[in-house]
């Protein structure tokens, strides 16, 4: 009798170890994983305390075939030809433009507020130039525009704000717009035009076949292995690695030591229905939101996000939550303070690079993560 | 600056290695993982190759959302209330039959071979009393049943044989059935009665939501992680371990030290159809076989076994092949001479278990490699 290892002995001089642990396989892990290996030659061991790889994007199909996102919808959109093209060697896309109604005073209204949103909420017949002048007479004068609140008043007056923003804010944040920064909503524009697209990048497509098939692709290279169901801290003194790229929350990392870092959650639920005979869909656009009524903020069918042809449809309700997994980092001015306590520990750490949305406790969109990652690759591999 | 290791060191005393390294994620790997991990306690490592769990009785949907089973259809079946029992853990059932015809002279005849079987083949109309008489005038006397061959003719005679048998088995295996241990078909019955069923196990079923989600359920514990995309060669020196629990190919472990074992292959083509308008499917029961016409053997249509409602629908066409990813072990005595050599080699290591189709060379069906898994679990928990 012998043992394996006094059978097999570990070959001399054989490479072991990695050259760089990732936490996380979303965006950030999963493209920083897919440029270490393919383009500096490392060896990469991803590890996700999830069982699947995706992270927020996760997609898969539910029972009865549906293609879901079960952390919520994710539409990719971007202006940046780059991303565009580093993603597009790892999926085909289908093209898709999201539109989002806002269920207000008992209509369906387009969402950003535009010219039709104005016209059918007041039963007004405005062209495009008369909405210049009919904003500019309902926008209040702020001296300072400091909060979201701020923001939205200044631009479209008291009544649209109350009957789109405030109510959905609210929900979505626990806070009222007062209370959060001016970025919050400075991400959603008014329009004079009759353009009704949620996004108006440059490039607006969905991965033809999901972005978990994408994910797949990225990781598939030889020198990557992936570890699911592990958090990286049962793992991170056992295995031998050079490098750390961390994209979990910064704060946990370490262990909260200056005070949790506020993250806002959702809960999901997941809804399959049978649309009306002859029709394929039960609402007329990807999403809708709900700012007055309800405890849920919005309303996604996933068919028109993906296309797919199914006889059911499946939709998902989001309701916000203050505790659960950490979906939102809250931008407001004391919490970016914490972060930046955070941060510094951070730089201090000569063997783990910090990115992702959770590690830069920003509120990025997939792009800007994939930019990130791409920019931090670069800068690393100069080193 | 500092480094990671500096800043967080490894908690003395703290568990760091693991107990198991199961080396694959199908049956036998996760039956073991599930219950060293849920039963005994134990920090369980698991590692496939593939980028998936399950083995080769992973489904996934395809990109239409059908589920199909990548590897060629799984069905479930056993007589043992331990293994229904043990499984029924993890997964509801849907209760399915499966049914198989098989393409001779133009017709679709049942399979295995039953009295409407040869009443319809031979335009009689026997009865079941009739045909014990008539096997008996058809069948040949075989002094010695040795081959595949030898069994078939010695039951139903040269026809029969040859319509039904050689053709399939010659393109199955690459080799004639006298070249091939009785083994092979003697796992196909003959029957008198009018009873089409493909099996007569106790319990027949398959997973309400696919094996896929049934083996993440069981991976599930937080004492087993899982690591994917990874040959475990690539880690056996690296991970700490205490033993290990090898489900791969037995003379791939020992580096084919006495030479290859050989593996019978398939080559699966995976294709997505309408069926006709007002039609669910597109063939009248699950598998048809085809012994005498075209390069494959025998298509599978998957809605049929997964019962999923769905406007198209997807099958599955198996061309056997010589080489490829190990499918088959062929049952042939020089073969079993060669495995032999190998088993005695994995019975002087102390710290290896071998367990699975492919390590134990043996043509097992799912529920025989769960029998084993939770056997060899007992016999290694009293240890
Ligand atoms: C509801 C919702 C809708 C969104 N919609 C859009 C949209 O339409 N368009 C868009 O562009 N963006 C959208 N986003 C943003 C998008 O989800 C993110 O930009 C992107 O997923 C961030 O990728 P990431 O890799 O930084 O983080 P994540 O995807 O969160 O990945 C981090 C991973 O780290 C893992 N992890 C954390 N801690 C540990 C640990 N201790 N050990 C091991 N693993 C760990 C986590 O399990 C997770 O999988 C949306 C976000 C949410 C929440
Ligand atoms: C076409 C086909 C149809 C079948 N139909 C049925 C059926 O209808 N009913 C039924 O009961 N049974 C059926 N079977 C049998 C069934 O597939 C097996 O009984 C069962 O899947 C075996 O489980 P296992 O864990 O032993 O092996 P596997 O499922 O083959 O798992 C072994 C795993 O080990 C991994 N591995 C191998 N080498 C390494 C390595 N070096 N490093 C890391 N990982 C490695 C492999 O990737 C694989 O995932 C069928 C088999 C085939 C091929």
């Amino acid at each position: 009798m012998h043992t394996f290892k006094s059978h097999f002995p570990a070959p001399s001089g054989s490479a072991t170890g990695y050259d760089t642990l990732v936490v996380g396989a979303g965006f950030a892990g999963s493209v920083m994983a897919e440029r270490l290996a393919s383009q500096a030659g490392q060896r990469v061991l991803v590890v996700d305390k999830r069982p699947h790889i995706g992270g927020n994007a996760h997609d898969r199909h539910d029972e009865s075939g549906l293609l879901i996102h079960p952390y919520g919808p994710h539409i990719f959109h971007t202006n940046s030809a780059d991303v565009f093209a580093y993603l597009s060697q790892f999926t085909a896309w289908r093209p898709y433009q999201h539109r989002v109604l806002c269920s207000v005073d008992g209509q369906l209204l387009p969402m950003p507020i535009n010219l039709d949103t104005v016209n059918r909420l007041y039963g007004l017949q405005l062209s495009a130039f008369d909405m210049e002048g009919f904003l500019a007479g309902v926008a209040e004068k702020v001296d300072q525009v400091r909060s979201s609140e701020d923001v939205v008043v200044s631009r479209v007056g008291r009544d649209l704000y109350e009957k789109f923003f405030r109510g959905y804010t609210r929900k979505q944040w626990g806070l009222d717009p007062s209370e959060l920064d001016a970025s919050v909503t400075a991400r959603v524009p008014t329009r004079t035009s009759r353009d009704d697209r949620y996004f108006t990048d440059t490039y607006q497509a969905m991965p033809l076949h999901g972005y978990t098939r994408m994910f797949e692709r990225m990781l598939a290279h030889p020198n990557i292995h992936v570890m699911l169901g592990t958090d990286y801290r049962d793992i991170v003194h056992v295995m031998p690695w050079k490098h750390m790229v961390y994209t979990g929350p910064i704060d946990a990392f370490f262990e909260h030591r200056h005070g949790q870092l506020p993250y806002r959650s959702l809960h999901f639920e997941h809804v399959t229905v049978q649309p009306p005979a002859g029709q394929a869909h039960v609402q007329p656009v990807g999403t809708v939101n709900h700012p007055n009524d309800h405890l849920y903020t919005r309303v996604t069918e996933f068919k028109h996000l993906t296309g797919q042809r199914h006889e059911a449809s499946s939709l998902v309700y989001e309701y916000p939550r203050a505790h659960g997994d950490p979906y939102y980092p809250v931008p407001r001015a004391e919490n970016t303070q914490l972060y930046r306590r955070y941060e510094a520990d951070a730089e201090e750490l000569s063997d783990v690079t910090f990115i992702g949305r959770l590690a830069s406790y920003k509120y990025y969109n997939m792009d800007q993560v994939v930019a990130q990652a791409l920019s931090t690759f670069k800068r690393l591999a100069q080193r």
